[in-house]
C-alpha cells in the first residue's frame, strides 16, 4: 500500500492525498461507508460504486465470523468476491464489538472470551486469531486487534488498558509477518492509538505504535461519549505526532461536522454506521441542514429530498420519503440510507477540492453552522 | 385506452397484445408488479423500469386512502408523480383489502364500514367513494368496487354476493360517468367478474360485465384457497365468454406455472405479492426451478442466483443471498425480490415471444415441469 500526500491546506492540517491499494486508488480524505455484515445496509454494490461513488467500504471481523464464517468467506475466495465488491475494502478487528458485548465478554492477557450475540455460543478473540481472520477475510486494510477503553475509564484503568493493546499489538505484528494474503493482494495492518482522553498516554500510544512499520495509522477510543472538544483536541495531539506520510483514520466518527472538524485537524480516513442508522429513522443530512423526514411539516412537501444532490434517489420528494418511512416501507430505509451515503462522500470531497484549491478553512466553518441547522 | 390483439397461439386460448394508456403501451401478456402502498418493496422505480423492465405497476386504493392519505397525493399531482413513476399505473379498489379484513368491517347495500389495520379509526368505502378515490389517485386502470366472495362461499352466498358486486358496479360506472380524471389523462375503469367456484354464477356475472362498454375486464374471487384445477376451469369459462377484443386480468395469481396455464386459457393480465412477499422469506423463482436460500445446501454455492438471470441481481451468488437473508439483511429481501419480479416479468415476455413465433403450447408443458421442480 502506498500513500502519496499531494496536498496541505492553508491555515489546517487538512491534506489531501492518494492511497493506493491491490484494489485501486483512494482519493483521500475518504468516507467509508460501514458493511458491517458483509453488507452496506440497504445498498447494492453496484449503486456503492457507480452512484455513491464510495472508493472504498468497511467489513467486520466479528461479525463476518459468526455469520457467514470464515469458511464460506474462504470458500468464496475471499469478501471482495463474496460481496461482489472488487474495490478496496478494510476490515475493522472485532474489538470495538467484542468490547461492546459487555457482560458476556471476559478480558485476559490472552485475549477476549465472548459469547456470540447471536446464539450465545463461546468464542475466544487472540490477536493472533484475529490476524488470522483478517488474512482469510482477505480486506486491503486490516486492524490491528485492541482494547476499546471507556470513555470514562480513569487514567490508571486506561494506562493499564493502553498497556494491553500494545502487548497485543506486538503479536498482532508478530502474527501479520509470520503470515502471507491468501488471494494474492497485498494486507496492510494499522496499528490503533488509544489512550482514552489523556493526552499523556494518548502520546505514549503514539510513540508505541510508531515503532512498527505500518502503512498508517488509526485512532480508536474516540467518539464513544466523550465531549466534542475533548474529541477534537485529542484528536490534535495525536495528528500532531503521526508522522506525514502516512494515512491517518478516525474510527467511528461521526456527523458531518464531526468529519469536516477532525479533517481540518489532519484526519484522512473516516467510517461511521451515522449515515445508514439515522437514515433507517428517519433522519436526513443535507446540503441545507438535517431534516427529521418524520415530521409533520414534510406531509406536503414535494421538492426533492436534497435539491443539491447528486444521488438518483435525490429525485424522489421529501413528501413521498416520509409517507415511505412512517408507513415503515423497506425502500423509505433504503432512500434515506443511500441519500445520506452519498451526501457524506460528496461533502467529503467536496472538502478535498477545498484543499487541494484553496479556500478549506473559510468553507469548513461556513458548513459546520450550515450542517448543524435543523430544519 | 386501446387494446390491440396482434397475435393467437396455435392450440391455446393464448394472446399477445398491445394496450395504450395515457402512460405509455404495455405489452400483453404482462405481469404487473404489486406496489401497494406507493412502493413496489425494496425496489427502486429506476430499477423497476430499468433493469427489471416492468411496463405498468399496481397500487392499493385502501392502503394509500388511509396512508398517506388522498389530500397528499392530490397535492402532489397524481400517484404517478408522487411515486416517481411516469409509466402505466392501475389501482384495485380495495375491495379485496376491506374484505380481508374479517370482523372489523361490516357490508350494506351502501357500501362497507370498516376500521383501519393501522390504528383502529373508522371509514366507509363506497362504490362512489372509492371511484372518488381512483379519480384523486389518478392510475390509467382503475377498478370497481366488489365483494370479494370467500372460496368457501356456498351457492346461495355466492349469488346473492354477486347480485351486491352488480348493483356496486352500476354505481361505479354511474359515478365514474359522472366525474372526469383530476390529471388531463384518460382513465378506463375495468368491472370485476365474480361468482365463487361456480360456472352458472360466472356466466352470469360476465353477461352482467358485458353490458358495460368497459375497455377491459378482471377476474376476482380466484386464487383466494380453492383448487388450482378449479380456478383454471373457471378461468376457462370467463375467457371463453369475455370478448376477443378486449384485455382481461387475473387478479392476484399467481405462481409461476399458475401464470402460464392462465396465459394458456386468455389471460392478459396479472399480479401478484408471491414475487416479493415469498422473495421476503428467502423463497427464489429461477429457470431450473425453486430455490430456498435458507437451506444449508447453498451455504457454499457461489454460483449465480440464476445463471440464465437477466438482472444484474442475478450476479450476487447464492451463498451471498442465503448469508443475507439468515442475517435479515435489508439487502437480502432486496435481491430476493429484484430477482423474482425480473424472473416473472421474463417469463411472462418469453411466453409473447412464443405466442408470436409459435411453440407456446409445447413450450408452457416444458416450463410448467422446470418451474415446479425444487431444486
Amino acid at each position: 500500500m502506498d500513500f502519496d500526500l499531494i496536498s496541505k491546506a492553508q491555515y489546517s492540517e487538512a491534506r489531501a492525498g492518494i492511497i493506493s491499494t491491490g484494489h485501486g486508488k483512494i482519493e483521500t480524505p475518504v468516507f467509508m461507508p460501514v458493511g458491517t455484515a458483509g453488507s452496506v445496509k440497504g445498498i447494492h454494490s453496484r449503486d456503492l460504486k457507480e452512484d455513491i461513488e464510495a472508493t472504498i467500504i468497511l467489513g467486520n471481523s466479528y461479525h463476518l465470523y459468526l455469520r457467514p464464517g470464515i469458511p464460506v468467506i474462504e470458500n468464496a475466495g475471499g469478501l471482495h468476491k463474496f460481496i461482489r465488491w472488487n474495490g478496496p475494502i478494510l476490515t475493522d478487528s472485532g474489538g470495538y464489538q467484542v468490547f461492546s458485548l459487555g457482560d458476556i465478554r471476559k478480558l485476559s492477557e490472552e485475549g477476549a472470551k465472548f459469547q456470540s450475540h447471536i446464539d450465545g455460543s463461546y468464542h475466544i478473540f487472540t490477536p493472533e486469531k484475529v490476524i488470522d481472520i483478517q488474512r482469510s477475510i482477505g480486506a486491503d486494510i486490516i486492524m490491528a486487534f485492541d482494547e476499546c477503553t471507556p470513555a470514562d475509564a480513569d487514567y490508571d484503568y486506561a494506562g493499564k488498558s493502553l498497556e494491553l493493546t500494545n502487548r497485543w499489538l506486538n503479536r498482532c505484528f508478530e502474527q501479520f509477518h509470520k503470515t502471507e494474503p491468501e488471494y494474492g493482494f497485498p494486507q496492510s495492518l494499522f496499528p490503533i492509538v488509544q489512550g482514552s482522553i489523556y493526552p499523556a498516554l494518548r502520546k505514549k500510544a503514539v510513540q508505541d505504535v510508531m515503532t512498527f512499520e505500518a502503512d498508517g495509522f488509526a485512532i480508536g477510543g474516540l467518539s464513544v461519549g466523550e465531549p466534542e472538544d475533548v474529541m477534537y483536541e485529542i484528536t490534535e495531539v495525536v495528528t500532531g505526532m503521526l508522522p506525514e506520510n502516512k494515512p491517518r483514520y478516525l474510527m467511528g466518527v461521526g456527523t458531518p461536522p464531526n468529519i469536516l472538524e477532525s479533517i481540518d485537524r489532519g484526519i484522512d480516513m473516516f467510517d461511521c454506521v451515522i449515515p445508514t442508522r439515522n437514515g433507517r429513522n428517519g433522519m436526513l443530512f443535507t446540503s441545507e441542514g438535517i431534516i427529521n423526514i418524520r415530521n409533520k411539516k414534510w406531509e406536503n412537501d414535494h421538492s426533492p429530498i436534497d435539491k443539491n444532490g447528486t444521488s438518483f434517489v435525490d429525485n424522489y420528494s421529501k413528501a413521498y420519503l416520509r409517507h415511505l418511512i412512517n408507513s415503515g416501507e423497506m425502500l423509505g430505509a433504503q432512500i434515506a440510507s443511500h441519500h445520506n451515503l452519498a451526501f457524506y462522500i460528496q461533502l467529503v470531497k467536496t472538502a478535498r477540492d477545498k484543499i487541494m484549491q484553496g479556500g478549506f478553512k473559510d468553507w469548513k466553518k461556513e458548513m459546520v453552522i450550515q450542517l448543524n441547522k435543523r430544519l
